[in-house]
């Protein structure tokens, strides 16, 4: 996607060779235009997949899933990162470890919110070593769901993210792909947003 | 809004006197089309605010903030509840006690994205006893920003929340007021959407 890697090419900053900040309008202060091309773009590659529901995680996945969902016409979910005293029915859990904080946190979803059969459209913002979308991905499996794909708006190919859900079967298609980020600048992986999972 | 009166009236589980799950719909599982419209109306109520920036706070507002921002044509900011490792430059804090969870924690937002003489219009899903809210309009007097207004989708007005913020200064325009839940029936406040606090 020309429009996301050019905003990404010239307002993310390199920190480091691993860490790339993009929070001046993807995941703190955020462009809605720019997020709705991105869920319509998220729409149309996922389009003949019967999509009857987006999953994400909060907070920096929901304005993602909502531009994707409102594409689709389906509802979305996301999941939350600790279990809220009003949410006391059975849910869904996993657990992730969260490269960026360091620690290991509990995901999870209402059952009432993913039911056997659904047919799930995962979206995020960036994918890096994965395990929060792994995460996602155990919990549609409890549902008895069905995963038709990831959708990652920036993903750091470099790390282990995409190779971790391909071994699982899940096809991914990220937006832009950034293949290295030494000495502080930024290369991509070409025709990032026509790579398809080989089946 | 009598479209989200309804959802609210047929979809809300009312748990206790103070808690109502609308997590359905509005703040786990998500309504986009709903979204949207509850974003439009926003819009449309602040119009004439030229409104430069709308501002939440994770998690449960972004999608809100999102469909606001995206019908005012601005960028939205959603204030962080934990400062993230990669967020390392000068950021902007205020403490929050929040009701549900028995907790106080900060919420950030980094000072590049909150300038001065910005105008503000802080959207949130539920207003409840307003901690959250009085945090954010802190924030916005801390950047030297003025906050033209707060919309919300549901207001429990039998809490603080909306007399805090008239006390503040803060105009209120929230789209359904529950007036009350005694013995687990939902009552509302007439003409919501239509009070405005008197300046």
């Amino acid at each position: 996607m020309e429009l996301l890697r050019n905003r990404v090419l010239h307002e993310g900053r390199v920190l480091s060779p691993k860490v790339v900040k993009v929070d001046s309008f993807l995941n703190h202060q955020v462009d809605p235009a720019l997020t709705m091309e991105i869920g319509r773009t998220f729409a149309d590659l996922f389009r003949n997949e019967s999509v009857t529901k987006v999953l994400t995680i909060e907070a920096s996945g929901i304005h993602f899933a909502m531009a994707t969902a409102y594409a689709l016409g389906v509802p979305f979910v996301y999941a939350k990162k600790k279990r809220a005293v009003t949410q006391s029915e059975e849910v869904y859990v996993a657990s992730v470890h969260s490269f960026t904080r360091q620690e290991t946190y509990q995901i999870t979803v209402s059952k009432a919110y993913l039911c056997e059969g659904e047919r799930v459209l995962i979206v995020d913002d960036i994918l890096a070593e994965g395990n929060a979308i792994v995460g996602l991905v155990d919990i549609v499996s409890q549902a008895k769901a069905q995963v038709v794909g990831v959708g990652i708006a920036i993903e750091k190919s470099f790390q282990d993210g995409r190779r971790k859900l391909e071994e699982a079967g899940v096809s991914v298609q990220s937006l832009v792909r950034i293949a290295s980020m030494e000495n502080g600048v930024m290369t991509f992986v070409e025709e990032a947003a026509k790579a398809k999972v080989e089946e």
